[in-house]
């Protein structure tokens, strides 16, 4: 049984895909459209929907002060992901809820409430997705000019999580016995200060609010360096990575669990989803055009500023667009993301805008086109050779996209026995087949 | 015509309300309980519901590390406020949704994001009740022993407030084109960096969400001292403050209005509602009789610990407590409340013991115990005297009194012409009578 996702990304992962006829791009700013994609993705069992989020309007610090400004087209505003998962929860019944955080811009107590609150909202399907930041325009809206160094963004995020999983516990379940006779409200033996002090947070607890139907709410990370994967592997229940070749993708699966592993944790209870991008035909042809038509709609220009990105220091303009991609300086945003794409510009040979062009058309993460049983056909081998336990699902613009998945891809998955035709349980932590962890306090 | 909101404090204002027999303390956690009384001041057409909040619980300092831990009864655990308001906001139509953030322990950038991320899920209803924090417990959360001094906070609160508001005008109305045709996706000459450099911030912007249906969220200001109302008048649209004597309550009235009319605004732009706790019979003698039920259950050890929280470094259980209430040092927390507490025991000549008792009761806020008619008199006699634009409704639990008023005093106060029997607009700012603020950078 594989695990799927629903990756919200609007107006959409695909640079220009909102500008496709049938896509909303509206529904960027639009609550009832946010409501429709999450109930399409419900009503295909989907374990969960999946915000990506930044702390910036990409592109805001490169034209500081020297304006015109000009955003990244697309992907510009939209609603903040937590105060929409809440609101999800409300007009959702199954489905899990994962809104991206940074540890860089955030304080420990403040973001453990919120999604303490969410998993109660929900009653326990809530996750989060723990990321160090990526786009350094971020460091702009919090006092800074650029991100702490990568090294000391994942020390302050091994630490924040501590801190978080440690305020999670506060409380013993029962701890709210609410006793009328006796005016005893809390039992007070199962309310546990934390009185942690680390290198980057102090902090005394507890947290304001009772243990949470998941024990904890999920977490998912998102990096993929080598102090990523150690971070997710001590930490997450779940692995969003960017993978397109399938050795490549076994031997990060590998890699992670053994690490899982040497954590003294159970190498199953860490689900590894690359993302996946999906276009649909009902014929190969049909998937083709529909591809074609997609990458008629992407300005090389804008491509290429994608791509400018993740060059860090290096002025990616000042090359011939045919030329091979150079030797790029390690990034201080995004290590892995680099990696992936230099390996595979080399292993396919990719120019410059060539790979400008895979970026701007799925976030640089794996893409099909076909018909539905040629993506099943991938999507089983995939999981079948222990390269993933599922997908996490990109969709080039909203809603069409997902529904056509939904509609055509899920039901393919049911019948071969790989996906879930029901959901067997409530929570998120249900879905995903992880265990409810015990109170540090209380073992 | 009055305004009114229902102040949410779970499981009640009333330290022992929740130990009334009608009382549901596990609305502290329970979403459908916040959702049953959010309906409920809707149907009594109020202007808003009102989240008070505090990144702590209560009574965490003292006790850190020299266990056996005890937080106070009563109010120890609930819902974040933020991710509560979106989720109401989906089970209410019309009713304002404000909760309390404190600018001590918050940045701008991501505060200004989820309010208006809230204002945008609920079509215009937001409200933001800007708070320097009270209880110093919340400063073990954050890293420090103390608050900044009470002047520090302030200064950092004005300085948030102008980020948030600026952060607010980002996007101009209409910046987000999405043509299709031309690919452009943002009129850019639309979007505004902030470019922030202050004392306590330095923040770029623009925030990555289209401008509020509000134009921005409410603000409310609950800071009473001279540095809370010269912030209220220069930025509040709603003052919540706790005022029991009429007097006393048309100087604070005229003076922020004043102060208001001099920060160049309109005054009848700034609603002052007061907190007011309610306890309401048939008769007189009813209304009593529920009033001493209420007293009975609060034990004079526990309303002698709120009360300590408010006098600084003096130990007042070293006095005896049928003492009079000695000079208080001036508090580092809240210094209008303080001071409120210290006219009223003079003006009333009460001993330790009932000031602390009254505390209690109404956490201080002004007590009306009588009938349907005799309260809505007193409300009457306050809004036209010039003492108040309306009220905060506390309740002492959840949820029958406030049940009981909607049912009650709503349609007396209804029928003298003071309230509205219909919400005539769709936003908190309409309920409000307040216009739309301008963009600043589009006039
Ligand atoms: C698939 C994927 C998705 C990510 N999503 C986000 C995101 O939503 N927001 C963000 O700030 N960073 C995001 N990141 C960034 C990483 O989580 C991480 O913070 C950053 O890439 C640096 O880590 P790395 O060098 O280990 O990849 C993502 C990275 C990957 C690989
Ligand atoms: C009626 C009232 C309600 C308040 N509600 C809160 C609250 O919910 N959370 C909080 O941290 N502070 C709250 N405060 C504290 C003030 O907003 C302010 O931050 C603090 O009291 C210091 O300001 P002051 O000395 O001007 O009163 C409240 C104060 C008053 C008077």
């Amino acid at each position: 049984m594989m695990h799927l996702a629903a990756f919200m990304f609007t107006p959409g992962s695909h640079s220009a895909g909102w500008r496709h006829p049938e896509a909303v791009p509206e529904c960027d700013m639009d609550f009832r459209q946010y409501a429709h994609i999450a109930q399409v993705a419900e009503s295909g069992k989907l374990d969960a929907v999946f915000f990506q989020d930044t702390v910036a309007v990409n592109g805001s610090a490169s034209l500081d002060g020297a304006g015109p400004y000009r955003p990244r087209q697309g992907r510009t505003a939209y609603l903040e992901p937590t105060t929409l998962l809440s609101a999800l929860a409300i007009v959702t019944q199954r489905i899990g809820l994962i809104a991206t955080a940074t540890t860089t811009y955030n304080e420990p107590y403040n973001l453990a409430r919120r999604f303490a609150s969410i998993d109660h909202i929900s009653n326990g399907r809530a996750g989060w997705n723990l990321v160090t930041s990526q786009i350094e325009d971020e460091a702009g809206n919090f006092g800074a000019d650029h991100h702490m160094a990568h090294a000391e963004r994942y020390e302050r995020a091994e630490e924040f999580f501590d801190v978080m999983a440690a305020l999670w516990d506060s409380f013993g379940d029962g701890a709210l016995i609410r006793d009328k006779d006796s005016g005893i409200y809390v039992d007070t033996a199962k309310v546990h200060l934390q009185n942690h002090r680390g290198k980057h947070f102090a902090v005394r607890g507890p947290l304001n609010i009772a243990r949470c139907p998941q024990g904890r709410p999920i977490v998912t990370q998102a990096g993929s360096s080598g102090p990523g994967m150690e971070l997710a592997a001590r930490t997450a229940d779940l692995v969003f990575t960017a993978q397109s070749d399938l050795g490549e993708a076994q031997a990060f699966y590998a890699d992670l669990k053994a690490r899982a592993a040497k954590h003294g944790r159970n190498p199953d209870h860490v689900k590894i989803m690359p993302g996946l991008m999906t276009i649909i035909g009902a014929t190969e042809e049909e998937a083709q055009a529909r591809y074609r038509e997609l990458q008629g709609l992407l300005a090389d220009e804008n491509s290429m500023r994608l791509l400018a990105r993740l060059c860090g220091d290096l002025d990616i303009f000042a090359y011939p667009p045919d030329a091979p991609l150079p030797p790029l300086p390690l990034s201080n945003a995004a290590q892995a993301r680099q990696r992936h794409l230099v390996e595979k510009a080399k292993r396919e040979n990719l120019s410059i805008i060539q790979v400008a062009r895979y970026l701007a058309t799925s976030l640089g993460h794996h893409l099909l086109v076909g018909t539905p049983a040629t993506i099943a056909d991938t999507m089983e081998q995939w999981v079948k050779a222990g390269a993933c336990d599922g997908f996490t699902l990109l969709s080039p613009y909203y809603p069409a996209p997902l529904e056509r998945f939904v509609a055509q891809v899920v039901p393919e998955l049911q019948r071969r026995g790989l996906f879930r035709t029901e959901y067997a349980g409530t929570t998120l932590r249900d879905h995903l087949g992880l265990p409810v962890p015990p109170n540090r306090y209380e073992m």
